[in-house]
C-alpha cells in the first residue's frame, strides 16, 4: 500500500484518510488550542462561516458541502499517527491527551445544501467550547467553499441550457482538470446539486451514488488501422451504448463512417464532437446522424452553451470540464470563519472585530426568506423570494403583524449529536432547482446580475453600531 | 470510520485511498480497456503528456508531480470494493479479472520535478500495452497539472521577492481556499518545489516533511477580555515563537500592546498584519517593533508583493494563501495525454490526430535544452539556457560537430520496475531554483514574459508533414 510515510525516495501520494484528517488543519489552530489548554480558557463561542462579496458575474452562491462537514464533526480524531507526529513538534503531552479524547459536544446550524445564500449571511453557525469550534476552521472553509463555487458554477451551465429553451443534459467531465483528487470527487457531487445529470468521474459515482457517463478518446481511434475499424469495434462490443468520437481525422467525414457503422450493426450510436467549429460541425453532423445523440465538449461553460444555443447548435448534451471543475472564471470564494459570540461571565455576548475592511456582524444569527404569491408562474411554483432578513438569533423581525419570512438555517449539531439526516443528492438537487426558480429572474442573470435585496435587521444594525462606537472608543 | 459507501443519509466523506484510487478515472478509460480486452487489441502505445499553451503571463511551466506519478504506478490495483461496483455497473467478469491483476509493465521517461518546461514538450511519456497506458491518464493528467500549476505560481512569488533585492520568507497559507484536501496537501508541496519556506497545513508537513509555520487568528484575540491579555496568554505560553496578529481593533496600537507584552516576557515577539494599507501599517508597525519579524498576510500574490516591496513595505514574511493555492489568474493548464505512437504489425510507428485546432506531434520524443556560457552571472553558474529542440526520440541533433543541447527526459520505469530514485524536496526545490536563474531573464518576467525558443528538429518537422499529408488525402 502507498505509506503516507514515506521519506527518502520512497514515493508517497499523499492520501489524506481519516487516519490523517485531523492534522488537515492550519497550525494556528493547534497553536491556539493548546494556548487555550494550558492557560484553562474555554469559553463557549459561536463561528459564523459566510462570505463578504460574490464572486464576479454572481447573482447568489449555492450552498454545498454539509454532508461534508457533517462526517469531518462526526469522525474527527486523533490516533497514534497524528499524535506522534505533533509530539514530535514539541506540542505538549497533557494537550496531545485531550486532543486525543476530541469529541464535538456543540451545536451546528446550517442552510440546507442547494440554498442560494449571499454576502454574509452565515451558510453555517458553530456554538461550541472554542477549542471545538476552533479546530474546525479550517476543513469547514475548505470543504464547503469548493463544493459551493463548484454547485454556483453547475447552475450557471443548467441556466444557460434552460434559458436556450432546452433540456440537454450536463455531464461533468472535469475530472483530470480538477485540482488533486478531492477536488475531483467534490466536484462531480457539486455539480449534481447545481443541476448536471453525472459525471464520468467513476469514483464518484461509486462513493456518491451519481450516474457515470462516458464516450471515448482519440487513443481508441487511433489504436486501431483506421476510423472504420475502431467504430466497429466499438459498436460490436457496446451496442446502442456507443458514443463515437468523430473528430479524430474529419468530423463530418467520421460522422459518415459512425453512421455506417451503425447500419451495420443495427445499433443507434451516438457521436461526440471535441473540435472546430462546434456550432457549424453539430448542424452538418445531425444531418447525417439524424436523431441520434450528439454529445459536444471542449472547453464548454455557461457562456458556450449559450452562444452554442442562440447559433443555432444541434446536442443532446454538453460535457463540461476545466471550467466547471475549477470554476475557471471565479475560482475562489472569500469565504471566512469568524468569531461573531464568546461566552464572557457565563453568558454569551456578541463580538466582532475592526480591521480595516473586514467589519463581521456579531452576534449569532438568523436569515430570513420573504417571498410573495406570484400567480401564473409554473417555473416558481407560484412563490417568488423578494427580500432576506439577516437578524440576531431570536430576534423578532416582524413584517407587518406577522414574523418576518421563513428562517433558512435549520439545526445540524445539538449538545453533540446530530439532529439532521442529510438529503440524498437527487433530493438536494430538487431543492436546489426550485430555490433557484424562485429567485427574482435578474438576480440570475449570467452576466452582471441584479443584487438581491438583504436587510439588516434593526437589532443587527443596533448592535453592530453600539458595538463598533465601542471597540473605536477603546 | 467514515465510509465511503454511505447512502441513504449516512454522511460521507468521500475520501480517496488506495482502496478506490482505481476508480479516480473517467469512465471511458474502463469502457476502452474493456473494448480492448473484448477485441483482444492490446498494442503497445506511446502516451504524452504535454500543454500546448502557457497560461497568461507564465514563461514557463515549473514540473511538479512526478512522484505522485510513480506512487500511483506502483500501487494502483483494483480490489473487491472497486470490483463490486464495475460489476454492478455492467463490467464483464473476464474484463474485472484482468482488471485484478493488473501490473504496470511499461516505460515512463520524464522530466525530473523541478524543472522548466514549454509548450509541446513532454513532461512525461508512457510507453506501454495500451490497456495499461490508457488507464493511468486521468489521475496523471489530475496530478501533474494540478503540482504544475502551483509551483508555477510559487516560484513567480518567490521572483517577486528576489527582484525586490529580498529575501523574505513565503509560507502556503492556502489551505482553507484549496480546492478539497488533496489541492491542500499537494499545493504545499508544489509550492517548496517553487521556492516557497514551508506551509502552515500540518498534515503536508508530516506527510511531505515539509517545515510548517503558524501564527494566531482574530479569534484567538476576540476571545479574550482585550488584546492585552490575549497577547499576553499567548506569550506566557509560546515565548519567542510567538507571533501576534495585530489588527483585530487598530494595527498600530495593536503592535504597541505587542511591543509592551515583549517586554513584559523578555520576549522577541513577531507580528502580523493581515488587513488595511499594508505598505504604510507595515512601516508604521516596524518603528514600534524594530527588528521583530513583520509577516503579512491577506491577498498576497506576486503582484501584491513586488508593490509592496517598490512602495518600501517593511516585511520578514508573506503568506500567501489563495491566489497559490488556487492559481487564481490562471486556475488551470492545458494538460493533455495524448497517444503519439502505436505499435502496427509489430512495429512502433508515429500517430497522430487532426481534430482542428489541436493537432500533436507524433513520436516519442526528446527534449535536448542548449545552453551557452556566460561569465560573471553567479546566478545562472555561468550558464544560460539558449534553445531547446523538441526531436523525435533517437534523433540526432547536430549542434555543428556535437550532439546538440543536453537530454532533459530521464528514465522513470523500465519494464514495470522504477529505475529512478525521487529526490526529496529539498533537492527539487534547488534544482529548481538553479533550472529557473539559466532561463533567460526576459522568459522570467511576471507580465508578458518573452517566449523561449523551442526549435523543432528537422526529422519531427519532416515526419509531422508526412503523416499530416498521409491523413488529408484519406
Amino acid at each position: 500500500m502507498v505509506g503516507n510515510e514515506g521519506e527518502n525516495g520512497e514515493p508517497n501520494f499523499g492520501y489524506v484518510t481519516p487516519e490523517n484528517l485531523g492534522l488537515f488543519t492550519d497550525l494556528y489552530e493547534l497553536t491556539m488550542l493548546q494556548g487555550y489548554h494550558g492557560a484553562n480558557h474555554n469559553p463557549r463561542a459561536t463561528f459564523s462561516l459566510f462570505f463578504r462579496e460574490l464572486p464576479p458575474d454572481r447573482g447568489y452562491v449555492l450552498t454545498a458541502g454539509l454532508e461534508q462537514v457533517i462526517a469531518v464533526i462526526e469522525t474527527l480524531s486523533f490516533g497514534e499517527r497524528t499524535l506522534s507526529y505533533l509530539r514530535k513538534r514539541g506540542f505538549k503531552n497533557d494537550f496531545l491527551d485531550r486532543l486525543a479524547s476530541f469529541e464535538f459536544t456543540g451545536e451546528v446550524r446550517a442552510l440546507p445544501e442547494g440554498t442560494p445564500v449571499f454576502p454574509n449571511e452565515p451558510i453555517l453557525e458553530v456554538t461550541a467550547p472554542i477549542f471545538e469550534g476552533q479546530l474546525l476552521e479550517t476543513l469547514l472553509l475548505n470543504q464547503v467553499g469548493f463544493e459551493s463555487l463548484v454547485a454556483t458554477k453547475a447552475v450557471r451551465m443548467r441556466e444557460a441550457v434552460e434559458r436556450g429553451g432546452n433540456d440537454q443534459s450536463l455531464v461533468d467531465f472535469g475530472s483530470r482538470r480538477a485540482h488533486g483528487t478531492d477536488a475531483g470527487m467534490k466536484a462531480a457531487r457539486a455539480a449534481v446539486i447545481g443541476g448536471f445529470d453525472g459525471t464520468s468521474l467513476v469514483s464518484a459515482g461509486e462513493t456518491f451514488d451519481i450516474p457515470v457517463y462516458g464516450t471515448m478518446a482519440h487513443s481508441w481511434v487511433q489504436s486501431f488501422a483506421d476510423e472504420r475499424e475502431s467504430f466497429s469495434t466499438f459498436t460490436e462490443q457496446y451496442g446502442d451504448d456507443s458514443v463515437l468520437l468523430v473528430d479524430t481525422y474529419d468530423t463530418v467525414e467520421g460522422a459518415r463512417i459512425a453512421g455506417d457503422v451503425a447500419d451495420e450493426h443495427d445499433a443507434e450510436v451516438g457521436v461526440r464532437l471535441d473540435s472546430g467549429d462546434l456550432v457549424a460541425l453539430s448542424k452538418d453532423v445531425s444531418e447525417i446522424v439524424g436523431d441520434s445523440p450528439i454529445f459536444v465538449t471542449s472547453g464548454m461553460d455557461e457562456y458556450k452553451i449559450t452562444d452554442f444555443l442562440e447559433r443555432g447548435g444541434v446536442a443532446t448534451g454538453f460535457g463540461p470540464g476545466t471550467a466547471l471543475t475549477t470554476s475557471e472564471d471565479a475560482p475562489s470564494l472569500d469565504l471566512v470563519y469568524k468569531l461573531t459570540e464568546i461566552e464572557r461571565d457565563g453568558e454569551m455576548v456578541p463580538s466582532m472585530k475592526l480591521s480595516s475592511g473586514k467589519v463581521t456582524y456579531p452576534g449569532a444569527k438568523s436569515v430570513r426568506r420573504k417571498k410573495r404569491e406570484e400567480e401564473g408562474d409554473s417555473d416558481a411554483n407560484g412563490e417568488r423570494y423578494e427580500t432576506d432578513v439577516l437578524a440576531l438569533r431570536g430576534e423578532y423581525v416582524s413584517d407587518g403583524d406577522n414574523l418576518a419570512g421563513e428562517e433558512q438555517l435549520v439545526t445540524v449539531f445539538e449538545n453533540g449529536s446530530r439532529v439532521y439526516d442529510p438529503p440524498r443528492l437527487d433530493a438536494i438537487a430538487h431543492r436546489a432547482r426550485e430555490r433557484r426558480r424562485k429567485l427574482p429572474p435578474e438576480c440570475r442573470s449570467l452576466r452582471d446580475p441584479a443584487k438581491y435585496p438583504v436587510e439588516i435587521s434593526d437589532g443587527l444594525r443596533e448592535l453592530t453600531n453600539e458595538l463598533q462606537a465601542e471597540l473605536e472608543k477603546t
